[in-house]
């Protein structure tokens, strides 16, 4: 029996992760988790899985479920979220909020010794040095979420790094793929919240759509698999069938296919090494499919993507502005502030304007994501 | 460093086996090997290689190598195969040899220790019982050759065979993919050995047109992974890019992919459970491929695929009959003396006249062997 944090309950991968707990009662159980305002779900959750602890995003929402839940331990805030990542009873902590805030939470867990599977890039690409350097310290294991990394980690089962040519992502191409730059002037929030093939929380729908997903995918699959990104390559696969794969210096290619749901990667991570059934998630039918389809990725049009390459590649604090001024972009646009072509934008105007500074820590991180996101507001 | 001995050095994986051993002197060498009656290119080896024992088919061609290379060892005949097989200086036995002629020398390398690199489909086919339970007896690894089982070995790396769900071998469809059964009435030898993607030996260039090679292969399948046929699934992809897949319990599917070229899979089994490069191997392009399509595989069309898993299912002498009739008849018609559709005829004949004896002894299917031979012969 494997006891779990949740951080993110509410959110997409977090309801999803819920069903692969639900699912499977006897190998794992939900020990704590964090939600942020919506607490009638937050309630029901607590009914459902009877954790020891709970945290909101508010104090006033946190007073109320106490007096509710006597018994229950219930926290709010920035502390509350820490709280819950290094909950003593837990094995293993999920990480599945949105954005950097999930970076301290992370670092914590590790440093608690807790196992990580994590569903928040974010955190990889704003501080990937610190995040993997305190996994080696403390050797904690960190399990892919993302359906990417998660097909590459399957693929690297039972292999060894130095035999590895380069990884291949593969990108769906989002709800814009099949029109070029001057068709998305005008485009609006709904049609950007439309993916063609999966179904996830807005920003990482928007994020699909700007290709910035994959970039800060390149760079989260940089540090987990600890390879340069000149051997991370992504190319256009309509489909979303192959989730990714692995080429060997033998010529060999490892993939990882599967229908696109999300539960499947969480599972993984939840019961690996081993695998468990998931017997509500629909069969891969490739006869149904009939056929995979696959393009160059055109870094012209998908502007993004080459950002995130060069800040990759930069290193120091530009990834964090990278992610701090997309949060803050793509937020502004969910809002109906600015255009769907000024996020690329305020991105690289971001980038532009930002000093690098080398082996920033995490003081000079959370500083730098902060001026970041006010410099995009300020642009408002 | 290994020491290999090679069985069918002259063949088409034969051939490709001492291309691996080439480019990687430090890892391999040759210590023994067997071929045909192919004198110039035995030589040839032998001066390349510099083995301490050679085996060929004919006495008189033994006896002119054991002049013109005194100090080397020479043998001849289906003795001088099994000599070859155990040579105590080898650490593993590449079977390449064609037809259930491997069996024995198998079995007795299986007895004396040695690794076994398989790409002898038709000893598992016509004894799988017997070669898997002296496998298990001596502890020895069957490592696969053959492309489909490598890509699956490949993909069950660090994975545990009570998740598998099924296995998907790939089948390109052969020569005659595009044609209906009545269009192959009048097909040639020459046409029959046309295949669209692979560059193979003779015989298993026809078992791909008549699909008896995907049906040998399910076979094989079943033994080296130990699953019951109604596990072992067979599409058409006419790409031949993936050569084959496992599906698990959780719905997510591992693939291997890579370009045509025999040796990837030859030099997986001699390096594992590592990979070496492979540099002179044509990396796999999926932007130039461009698709990937997946088709049901029609069984009225490709009997013999059919009848294979028939076979396979009734056990005991069956699948020997299978292969024994199929070995006799790919023959015939290579010689000219039946046509394309009666290659599946005498198939089929063969299994009708068959009485099953089950759990047959070694000996029990040499006779088998033979007596089907004989029958296949007298209806010519």
């Amino acid at each position: 029996m494997k006891k779990l944090s949740l951080l993110g309950a509410t959110g997409s991968i977090g309801r999803q992760t819920l069903d692969v707990i639900q699912q499977h009662r006897e190998d794992f159980s939900l020990a704590a988790f964090s939600a942020g305002r919506n607490i009638e779900e937050t309630r029901k959750i607590i009914g459902d899985f009877q954790p020891k602890l709970v945290s909101v995003e508010l104090r006033e929402d946190a007073e109320k479920l106490k007096a509710e839940f006597p018994s229950l331990k219930v926290m709010y805030g920035e502390e509350g979220l820490v709280e819950t990542a290094v909950f003593e009873e837990t094995d293993m902590l999920v990480n599945a909020v949105l954005g950097s805030v999930g970076l301290r939470p992370t670092l914590q867990a590790i440093e608690a010794g807790k196992k990580i599977a994590i569903a928040n890039k974010e955190t990889l690409v704003t501080a990937g040095h610190l995040v993997m350097a305190a996994a080696k310290k403390h050797n904690v294991e960190l399990l892919p979420v993302d359906s990417e990394h998660s097909a590459i980690f399957q693929c690297l089962q039972g292999e060894r790094k130095k035999n590895i040519e380069r990884l291949i992502l593969t990108a769906s191409g989002g709800s814009f793929r099949d029109r070029t730059r001057e068709e998305l002037k005008d485009v609006t929030v709904q049609e950007a919240l439309n993916h063609p093939n999966w179904s996830m929380g807005a920003k990482i729908t928007i994020d699909s759509a700007t290709m910035m997903n994959k970039g800060l995918e390149v760079i989260e699959a940089h540090w987990l698999f600890h390879l340069p990104y000149e051997q991370i390559d992504v190319i256009l696969h309509r489909e979303s069938i192959i989730h990714s794969m692995v080429e060997f210096h033998d010529s060999s290619v490892i993939a990882q296919l599967g229908t696109p749901d999300m539960r499947v990667p969480i599972q993984y991570a939840l019961s690996y090494p081993d695998r468990l059934p998931l017997p509500t998630a629909r069969r891969l039918n490739l006869l149904e499919a009939g056929h995979l389809h696959f393009q160059p990725m055109n870094q012209e049009r998908f502007r993004m993507l080459a950002l995130a390459y060069q800040a990759g590649k930069a290193g120091g604090t530009v990834p964090t502005v990278l992610n701090a001024a997309n949060e803050a972009a793509v937020a502004a646009f969910l809002d109906g502030k600015i255009t769907f072509l000024q996020i690329d934008e305020m991105v690289e105007r971001a980038l532009e304007k930002h000093q690098s500074i080398s082996q920033p820590d995490l003081e000079t991180i959370q500083q730098t994501d902060k001026e970041t996101r006010n410099f995009v507001h300020s642009l408002l």
